[in-house]
């Protein structure tokens, strides 16, 4: 069956983003001579022309060079040339976090369509299936015509939570459909969940950095958060995380393992397993965000903390945001022994999630090739990444440091220490592009000099303007 | 336009409906003698057998009476010979509820088709205009197709907000689409605006009876409520809220001024605007649930009590669920000075209320046959209420009182004192029948021999055993 983004992705895309799988694979190595046009237009069944556009997009992108008579070849790609952000440990106390100025300007930029999107988290509109997902629409809609004319109490459509419990084992889990709660986004997710094990005045650990939503979201509920360094690649320490338990008794640890936001990173499984090992023996709850768990760009789908928990002190949230549609709002939790809890505390804060879309994403996952969508997903936005990392490299000042991201689209770039992130942000602003500035995934006031970049945008002239803009605004806002 | 009502119901319903409404509007009075079955197979256009249906309905249901060899006339109705329950007052002290043991069963019994659903506030599937929803649900789909590829993040899409500001007159009120906030029904807006005036260990006031979400909601959050006693005409005595205010330093007032739920008045102007005065005088902010107040029987819409603030203390609430879907999970607010952060509030716990659906409620709205279908519908639901009524009536043992609502379609119904409304919960879920046991209404325990019945339901058979059977388990529960 036909998956969605092979049709709104040009041709041209599809074969470059091809030989970018190949040049990640290490199939094609650098200097390597890639098929001449004539034989690249054979293989594939297109035009000469076609062909081209293929490999111009990949040179603009880093990927190739061309040497004149002689062809195109694999250059060594600039990721590999513009180094990542450090790792500062640093010793923090638990914090109440104050009410964070800059949200009110995100969520206005964020709904003007004038702007370049690199600061929400959201993919661009052409990446997602919605062609699928409107057939699979009029479908439901034809079929069960009173759809929407009930409630979906807690924990919400069967359909979908056989669905989304089918797929439980690729994350090292085996839990039930009935295990499964339903609920408006990942966001409502860690509300809940937040709700459920912490009561206000108490004390959670997060890393650093970290989602601002969650740190948001604990601050409104009042509970106090303590800040763990974090390295870029391995996660935190697991020593620092038991000394803050020990020392301000943490009553949960809110952790994404796997394309953390916004440091991309996936944790290995002995990392997790230690983690939950060690969660466990101090009966602390983890609230594990895996919103972006099923878009690792290598290797099989990460294993979850969550599949190493014998004592349901996991709760595993994530959603459909990230990978089919942002604004369905269909999120979900597996909260261990917090199920009652949380079923009780969706019914009493929105009800419901809307039936609708509950059953298109089922529908969407039953019918096949979802895995395939998936990996054409993963490969694109691997892709869209790295396009923004060679950007990076070429325009922003020299210094900079950028996150490699094992999966996801964000990258989490450090600027030079006199670059201050909130003037960039509003400095951006003004030429109508958005980025969110790195204070905001910090209880604390740190990463001042960090910014978090949305890469869920297939190449554009007007992207690389935009990247080109950002790195004239650094100098200016010393 | 014809609505998709229209359609749904019978043909002999709505002639039956149309005869219901001359009662109500005193056209025909107690005694009349109504058209022959031939005059009405005539004036209406319908065969003999139809108008023979439709007056047999209307017997069944205690608006007519055969007189051999005569014809049919109106008798008096048996709601006039039911009491409505009694002003019980009662003062009570500021209470920081407990988990209600008995949600986790509403949610069950409630999402279990096979059950009579009296029990949660759900109009049934042929009342909503499913049909046309669904109409334009398809063509937004169409024109446009990316509907979902994006968060409307707060304060949600224009067109719907725009839409909702234009029927703000109606409300009594003159605020623009800014003003508007879209939520994830009434009961997210609950939520935000009780956050958004109330800390934790703070106290409310609350009408008593009032809605359990309300009070389950506020509990979930840490703060405390006040129960004013009310009455089940005219509200509660502003004296008595006067003076909890001043006792208990109470931050706001929950209240449900148009068809309240469960008590169903509508209360006037004139208590609106002095309710308003005095809490604006104490500096107490007013969250008004305003979800059935479209569903007012008699006269125009009625006014709201923001429509008498002055200082942006009232936060008023409301949704589309109780009107056109209550799976779309659409509800707005607006929060006067408290805006801004509900608006923050709503983007830290839900991001953002699905898209497809508000465009689909706006375009509805703005399509033209609102006002009518709004009338029908009321004209309707005041049908179905008016003969639960008289079910209850034969059916509920001696000493049963039912209130008699101005809208909405939830009788709140007070049974005699030796009857225990949990004890009639549990018997009448093992038929199979859900009801509401009134102690969930209060804080403080009140009202045990108190049920609320849900009347969403076009009249059946099935309907009339469950109510006759609950009639019977009255008298085994004692």
């Amino acid at each position: 069956m036909p998956v969605a983004t092979q049709s709104e992705t040009p041709l041209y895309v599809q074969i470059a983003e091809g030989i970018t799988q190949q040049v990640a694979a290490g199939s094609l190595r650098s200097g390597d001579r890639v098929p001449s046009l004539r034989q690249l237009s054979r293989q594939q069944r297109v035009s000469m022309s076609t062909a081209l556009q293929a490999y111009l997009w990949l040179e603009n992108r880093g990927y190739l060079e061309s040497r004149p008579q002689s062809g195109f070849y694999v250059r060594a790609p600039f990721s590999t040339l513009i180094p990542e952000p450090q790792f500062e440990d640093s010793k923090t106390q638990p914090t109440a976090i104050g009410t964070n100025a800059i949200l009110a300007d995100l969520m206005e930029s964020g709904n003007d369509p004038a702007n370049i999107p690199f600061g929400a988290g959201c993919a661009s509109p052409e990446i997602f299936p919605n062609r699928r997902l409107n057939l699979i629409l009029r479908r439901i809609i034809r079929e069960q015509p009173n759809h929407s004319a009930r409630y979906d109490f807690p924990p919400g459509a069967e359909p979908l939570r056989r669905q989304i419990a089918r797929r439980s084992l690729e994350m090292g889990c085996a839990f039930s459909p009935r295990d499964v709660v339903v609920t408006c986004g990942t966001q409502e997710a860690i509300n809940l969940g937040l709700r459920a094990v912490a009561r206000p005045g108490n004390v959670i650990a997060v890393e650093s950095p970290t989602y601002f939503g969650t740190l948001e979201a604990a601050a409104s509920l009042g509970i106090k958060v303590i800040e763990i360094a974090t390295h870029p690649h391995d996660g935190m320490d697991l020593n620092d995380l038991e000394r803050a338990i020990r020392k301000h008794r943490v009553k949960a640890f809110v952790t994404m393992t796997n394309c953390h936001n916004p440091l991309g990173y996936v944790l290995s499984d002995k990392y997790k397993k230690a983690l939950v090992e060690l969660t466990a023996r101090w009966g602390v709850a983890v609230l594990e965000d895996d919103v972006y768990g099923d878009l690792a760009y290598h290797g099989p789908r990460p294993r979850t903390a969550k599949s190493y928990d014998r004592k349901g002190l996991v709760l595993l949230c994530s959603s459909f945001s990230k990978i089919l549609a942002p604004g369905y709002r269909v999120g979900w939790m597996v909260a261990g022994r917090f199920r009652a809890e949380v079923e009780r505390l969706k019914l009493l804060t929105t009800v419901a999630t809307p039936s609708l879309q509950q059953l298109v994403v089922a529908e969407f996952m039953k019918s096949g090739g979802y895995d395939r969508y998936l990996k054409r997903l993963r490969a694109s936005l691997a892709g869209h990444v790295d396009g923004v990392r060679q950007a990076i490299s070429k325009y922003f000042p020299k210094g900079t440091c950028v996150s490699r991201p094992a999966g996801g689209y964000m990258l989490w770039v450090e600027l030079p220490p006199k670059v201050e992130a909130i003037k960039l942000f509003r400095a951006a602003l003004a030429e109508h592009i958005t980025i969110l500035p790195g204070t905001i995934f910090s209880a604390t006031g740190r990463y001042k000099n960090y910014i978090r970049i949305n890469c869920g945008h297939a190449w554009s002239e007007t992207y690389d303007r935009a990247l080109l803009t950002l790195g004239r605004l650094c100098e200016q806002v010393v």
